[in-house]
């Protein structure tokens, strides 16, 4: 498929992304790299490159940490690589040969691989794939594989990945000697979607077609081999939240919500959308709207995260969006990224954009500290310390970021997709360009033959200023769509310096600017005011109260600039704005304004009290992104605030 | 100790109480005892009688249930024992001689008794007092014994319970053979009190003092019990919430906040009081008030109830008071009266009177259906019943009552307290008798050796008057201390038609009456305005929202009223009132006012709005008695309204 653009089409200079892709080649791919060696000081031990040497017969020992351990090794592996594009590196990129050495010579002579089932359970391979992670680590090595390879031109680990999805593709299929299964974690669905891309070999895709059609198909796979393994009463081996965890409560094409453990949710989705449109597949196409719509448009906090949550990381139902005891995964704005960022090629419409940035300026960048050393699993949109040390509902809810979990899944999720951002910003179809993000950057494309250089300079997200220059070789006809963020009430592009009227360009929220190109300059104005953010009535944790949102950014309130007892302070409904730029805080926007704190009279140390005087004192507040949150003294934090 | 009175001095033949009685008389009684013979259709089995009869050896079987099963039986006896004094019942009274008997039969020569321990593992006596609820079920038992005597004179029970009590006190004490040891849930020390004041054996009094002062004094002896049970890493006897799961952090004395699972502490809090209250040890009394202090003034909700997590049906820490995932148990709410109750024998102000008298109408009759035959465990001050179902973090909290559990700890602990409801309304010091509750009864109380005639008629809670006409054979001079209630702003009282000047006779909220009394009538107004009831500022929960509350009786609205998305309903701050009866709620006042309900434009179906215009539609809301939420369709409920 030739919408998507390579990596190495796209180069990312300046602005606001460019820090954290230094921050990550910097700082996060070299520490994650001493965390996978357990060299980290005050982090759980990873153990996943002894697992390896393990497993490789270099040392003697037990494996250790999660069954899904080498993905950890395959996700860094992956941002690595993409990194490498952006800044070539001989000594990382040896550090990297090495490592795929080591993973090559795990591999089994059979193509299989899988430390876990290697050094612990040689004889139990393929008989728990709902709880043993053995596709999902494949699908990992997968992505690394095919990112190397992409990054490097480095043939080694794409022909183990190949070995091994030729080991896995005979064990799956409808004849009756193979088994009828589909992973308990998915990922691998989307991963050989990108093996297939990169081979041409339909099997890939054929496979990848065959998990996502079998998946929740009746009798349950997970039931067939669960009896397999002996267990009798097979409605045991479904967890609190039965088959919804594992999206196969129906087959994909007639689930209509998002459900279960959300990273798993958007995996799937991701895959299926894949799929759907290497195969042009219309019911696949249908289930992927369905499952959007409800998953953006119900479940889907502010801030771009899903999992509403703790047990089971995972999806609930339409509008409980609760903001202190939600999960929120960093791993699931990830994946929803990659959902986005998929529909986006089925549809070039808006919603897919708009959800796309909403999850990366808020959530993904909020699950990394401002250094790229701590990291969160979990994004609150209120915090109260005390309750999360104490009301063990809230014990999942951390108030600083941690160093290094022992299931490390998000701070490498964070690095590949982060590293790999320059393939979000734009895409291709026949003889058009679009724009979907506003990213200080350069994209070099052939269009009809001629090279057409397409380069974004902006201060964006911070400035509502966006200048994007076309260089083409030859003048060449071809349609410009850049979009109009839906959050965006009032926008201006020029070309040449000429207004164009937007509304006869827009379709689906992109303004569609057909023309001969040359050498031409597009402006670019997003008016960016401060908005005030209501949730739907039926979002009951949020009523009574707004959220703060510029341009692409929502904003939150920090005890450190607001004092305790956020929960007292209320917005006035008229209040002004004021924007500051703030120095201490790596340069992002801050907004203040005038509110009010409640006062009581005499209150005195009673919990309650009848017809009580409330008054209101003039406070100065001041909003922070939310992505910079807890990155100062620790404490209070919330969202979504009172108005009044 | 003088200070108490005895129900059989106390009659409530008519008004608010007197339905309840007869309601477990008639109703809950019958159907408890169908329970505990697992003969209720849709309910869990008890398996309690066959418990017993097994360990008499009367029939073959294996122990069911939980460790601390025969506690059902006890509490169950304990309220029929109260019933019996309020409505003889020879058929009733001859059940019970015949599970006194069962009971006697399941006693070891020994004096032990306990059918878990004699069936199952009867080695392991004594060996495991952390968790195996061993002294907890003694206490129950003590208590149905003193209970059983005190209204029917029968001894043989009261004999039993003496004979284990007696086995149990050698078992624990300083000297070096003993146990330095004391129960993982608290409740013989209240019991063994109660069995000193009928027996006037001191040594009663003792073990329960040395269980009290024993508690949390290091070396711990739950980690001595466990080491001697040969575990050897003894921290991992800890559960998630630690030693103050047990109330065993720190010596009692040192104990100055509320903490761990709510109904221990509540229980261990009321032997504290009793032992303070027969010893007059100050330290303990002391202790006693800071506990009292912490867990009313910072962690109990409007509702008179505690518990602000489910993990552990725990306490957490000050102000934390979520509304809809606490636990606010019924069986907590329950010990709050008995501790309220015990404080006020020790210092009579009215902060104790006050808490008894808001559980007692709110969280206490909560907890059971109008209908008697359904209970609830949890008590929730806000209810989404989607939540309930789908948010696992809300599983624990139901939006209908439930028939009867396996754990059916509450519904006999409502039965006991209502029916002993006669020793909870007046006291007694020297020449002074107190009021407490306003409960349409009759006192008969000796004073100077006069007969002295004591009987309120009312309607309270539903009306502002009561009248309580005084007979004393003799003209007798004593003080007559009524409450005047901390919610009440405006009291007036007549004494024969004449009013009294209150100020100069309140002492600690308790209008002081004295003079000789012959045949006189008081009149006391107690004025019941509707009450918009503020939390203090600290309870996050609780922002810009206002509980309403008429006299003793916190309110809430249901969706059965008003519909569905009670979040959007807005109370404006100058609303007037309307107070009804509702002939179809039990006739029940209910409270109606003008609200708003905020709609907003065209919102269709996004889920997050910039700059929206709200409007406020008029609209008539109904507040029902929060008790009497869920006994008609189920559905939403919140008691804290938002205000505007």
């Amino acid at each position: 498929n030739k919408n998507f653009i390579s990596l190495k089409q796209v180069s990312i200079n300046n602005g606001f992304w460019s820090y954290y892709l230094k921050l990550i080649k910097d700082v996060m791919i070299p520490y994650q790299w001493e965390a996978l060696n357990d060299r980290v000081p005050d982090a759980e031990p990873s153990h996943v490159i002894k697992n390896f040497k393990i497993a490789a017969g270099e040392i003697q020992g037990e494996f250790a940490g999660m069954v899904f351990q080498d993905s950890d090794l395959y996700k860094w592996l992956e941002a690595v690589s993409y990194s490498l594009i952006a800044y070539p590196d001989a000594e990382l990129e040896r550090t990297a040969d090495e490592v795929i050495d080591l993973i090559a010579k795990v591999q089994q002579s059979d193509g299989y691989l899988n430390t876990y089932f290697t050094i612990k359970e040689p004889d139990k391979k393929w008989s728990n794939l709902k709880d043993c992670h053995e596709l999902y680590c494949a699908g990992h090595l997968i992505e690394a594989a095919v990112a190397y390879y992409e990054a490097t031109g480095k043939k080694k680990l794409l022909d183990v990945a190949c070995r091994f999805a030729d080991h896995i593709d005979p064990v799956f299929g409808p004849e009756s000697h193979k088994k009828k299964g589909y992973p308990g974690h998915e990922e691998i669905e989307l991963a050989l979607i990108k093996l297939y891309k990169v081979t041409n070999n339909s099997r890939y895709l054929n496979l990848s077609k065959y998990f996502i059609d079998e998946r929740g198909k009746k009798p349950l796979y997970f039931e067939i081999e669960a009896y397999n393994r002996g267990i009798k009463n097979i409605h045991n081996i479904w967890g609190e939240l039965g088959k919804k965890y594992f999206q196969v409560h129906l087959p994909v094409r007639e689930q209509t919500t998002a459900e279960g453990h959300a990273v798993r949710a958007v995996y799937l989705y991701s895959g299926m959308a894949d799929v759907a449109l290497e195969t042009g597949d219309q019911s696949l196409i249908d289930a992927c709207k369905r499952l959007w719509d409800n998953l953006t448009k119900k479940r889907m906090y502010v801030t771009g995260s899903i999992g509403s949550m703790s047990i089971g990381e995972s999806l609930t139902f339409d509008y409980d969006l609760p903001n202190d005891t939600n999960y929120s995964e960093t791993c699931a704005s990830v994946g929803l990224v990659f959902f986005a960022h998929r529909m986006l090629q089925i549809d070039p419409d808006r919603q897919y954009s708009d959800v796309m940035e909403r999850a990366l300026y808020n959530t993904v960048i909020s699950g990394m500290s401002l250094d790229g050393k701590k990291f969160f699993y979990v994004n609150p949109l209120e915090v109260w310390p005390e309750a999360c040390e104490k009301n063990k509902v809230k014990s999942h809810v951390k108030y600083t970021r941690q160093p290094w979990f022992g299931c490390a899944c998000c701070p490498p999720n964070i690095a590949r997709l982060l590293t790999s951002l320059g393939k979000y910003i734009y895409s291709k179809k026949a003889k058009e360009v679009f724009v979907h993000l506003y990213v200080d950057s350069e994209l070099k494309e052939k269009i009809s033959e001629s090279e057409v250089n397409i380069k974004q300079s902006t201060q964006y997200p911070w400035d509502e200023k966006i200048i994007i220059d076309i260089d083409s070789k030859k003048e060449t006809e071809f349609t410009l769509s850049i979009r109009i963020p839906g959050w965006c009430k009032e926008a201006k592009v020029k070309v040449n310096n000429n207004e164009i009227d937007l509304d006869s360009v827009m379709e689906k929220g992109y303004a569609k600017i057909n023309r001969r190109w040359k050498h031409d300059s597009l402006e670019i104005y997003l008016s960016m005011p401060v908005m005030r953010i209501k949730a739907n009535p039926n979002v009951r944790e949020d009523e009574g109260k707004v959220a703060i949102q510029r341009g692409p950014i929502v904003y939150c309130l920090e005890e450190v600039d607001n004092g305790k007892n956020l929960n007292n302070i209320v917005l006035p409904r008229n209040c002004e704005f004021e924007i500051k730029k703030d120095k201490d805080l790596n340069d992002v926007c801050v907004i203040e304004t005038d509110a009010f704190r409640e006062k009581y009279e005499d209150w005195n140390d009673e919990l309650y009290k009848s017809d009580v005087k409330v008054s209101y004192e003039k406070t100065r507040v001041r909003f922070v992104p939310y992505f910079a949150w807890a990155n100062r003294t620790p404490g209070e934090m919330e969202v979504w605030v009172r108005e009044k």
